[in-house]
């Protein structure tokens, strides 16, 4: 309910993406990560072999503002990039991974607030950006 | 002379990074980029499009911590999972590029202070996080 239909089936298309967190300090985090898109929510829940003690996972509790990428090359041309940029707020969630027993059950789930997207469109290359409307729900928006 | 051979040659085998930066509102952002590492400086040096134009141009100029990010699958489980994250403080740089005039002249210049690495070290497979010691000549230091 928060991606559109062409940004769910590009995210669809890729594996893996990368999320920057900010320390205490100020300082920026960007990791590897897999990431699946929750329709019923429309958040982006992050997992990870060992996210109830990632660093990430104690920024997100001082700052819960993050930035998600996921990007691939078609051909190396400004118009080959393409990627998909979600900044939201993000908030520590349990879940249980029925399918993967490698998995924490401690996840980050981001509540997208703005995207910014690059030739994801065929309809419509090159950039485009949007702020996601909130129902008021989420206090610490950035 | 920051990076180790082992480092500089995972490096040289990928394209794109990501770069994480954070804005004065104290938010990260996260963009795919280009690189290159510098082997005189020691720097990883990255150039754009429109580089001078960006948000994480300007967003170096409040907040100089930057996180960088290279990473790749070789296969779906935690040892087939490789990257290495550089921490460091940025630097706005103008260079100029002989090899290329669709690059701005301006580039974003990381000096590394911490190297967060996950099985780029095929006699060291796992985890390895070393602080690169400094000369004292960039102050501002994460």
């Amino acid at each position: 309910v928060s991606l559109t239909e062409v940004e769910q089936r590009y995210l669809a298309g890729q594996r893996h993406g990368r999320l920057a967190t900010v320390t205490p300090c100020g300082a920026p985090q960007v990791k590897p990560v897999g990431f699946s898109y929750n329709t019923e929510l429309g958040t982006i829940d992050i997992a990870g072999f060992q996210m109830g003690n990632s660093a990430k996972y104690r920024n997100i509790a001082t700052n819960p503002a993050v930035a998600f990428v996921v990007d691939d090359v078609l051909f190396e041309a400004f118009e080959g990039v393409r990627f998909i940029e979600i900044r939201g707020v993000a908030e520590a969630a349990v879940v249980d991974h029925q399918d993967s027993d490698h998995l924490a059950s401690e996840i980050i789930r981001i509540h997208p607030r703005r995207v910014i997207a690059l030739n994801i469109d065929p309809h419509n290359p090159g950039f485009a950006t949007r702020d996601i409307a909130t129902a008021g729900d989420r206090p610490g928006v950035t």
